[in-house]
């Protein structure tokens, strides 16, 4: 089951971009993770990670870039996700320029939760 | 004359803070930089940029830090400015954590204005 | 066909980590294009940008992470590389912990070739 | 007592650019930081933090930008350091562009010591 779509808006800044005038490729990921965690609630993340020692990490991220975005703009990330398993979320997330007609950066972003020794342990419930 | 005092809020997530748990000491500065984009217009900065070929640069940056935001932390940027002279501006920027009785992070900030050659020009008007 | 492998060293600052102890999954995207710079030679890529106005921009990242390297690590990340068409560079590439019996984090990387108006361009001859 | 001059070598990559075509001006604290590290020892960094609780602080740090440095370039940063009590230590470090007659950064980092519970203790002794 596919969660709904949500939003989350990102200002491009001097420090987003590089030489070649656009956006670093890297920088995306960050962006797709303060989509994530707007979800998730920053308050929640806080209180997993200090009361119950855990935390979200990264385990497969495929992101396929069609455009760049450039200083100024301001990205429309839309996110969706769906829990695979008791121990894996899959999130597809785009970035969408301002007035674009496809999403200039898409990714399909699995994610586990580890405790602090880095076990595997089964995500808990993401709040609606 | 110094401007009033603007606000801006920053996110605390976990691209920002380091192993030791609190907010990489080099962020700050882009916290700051993105205040004063906020002030100065994305949309303004961006025209200035393209049309008139001018950009800002940081001249000189003195920063005390006095103690770490952490993940989960909503810093309130503070932010006054004054027109120093025909080239320089000067910021007065202050990073505080949410209930914090003084400033984590304080910082005065040279701006300059250059073309893109890399000369000085002096600074375009900033809207208020 | 595919090129040899080539090692490159990245040591672990505090700026690499975040506050979960380990690098930030975004990061491994900074030293796979360390080395595949180092690979391509700075001082080409910069006289093919400056002269020919040519660069390199990532068109996909398939990246998965098994392990994550932690402050204090030199990570060896190795590469190999295969030219799968005149229009794409499709690089393998591994991140390796010291002691390490498998990588930490591997990705597939496809690159192109942009001119200053983002329109593909065949690819430049990589020097070996 | 001041230390000897300690050099340090730092590629510029697409990663440390903005689109103004320079190094973003908060990425030299990390090039300095990285200066530091390499001259305390990356593992008796790693020692202190996990056996004694230990780490480092930048309490204020000051910058002058004289010259952006490009893509490609590689820097040299110089660094000394003076103890100035048991409690502080104060870095001068340089960024110097390949061929340049002065820094095209300066900065005086002042480095305090840390425990995990973020309180102030004596500097532990530097290996020369």
């Amino acid at each position: 089951m596919t969660s709904r779509e949500y939003h989350y808006k990102v200002q491009i800044f001097y420090e987003d971009t590089d030489h070649s005038g656009v956006v670093y490729h890297a920088n995306y990921l960050k962006y797709f993770e303060r989509a994530r965690e707007q979800i998730m609630g920053a308050a929640e993340l806080v209180r997993l990670w200090r009361e119950e020692g855990l935390g979200f990490a990264v385990y497969r991220a495929d992101i396929s870039y069609h455009e760049g975005a450039e200083f100024g703009d301001e990205l429309d990330i839309r996110t969706t996700y769906a829990k695979e398993s008791d121990y894996r979320l899959i999130w597809t997330q785009e970035a969408w320029r301002p007035g674009g007609h496809k999403p200039a950066v898409k990714a399909l972003i699995h994610l586990v939760c580890l405790d602090r020794d880095k076990q595997l342990k089964p995500i808990p419930p993401i709040p609606d």
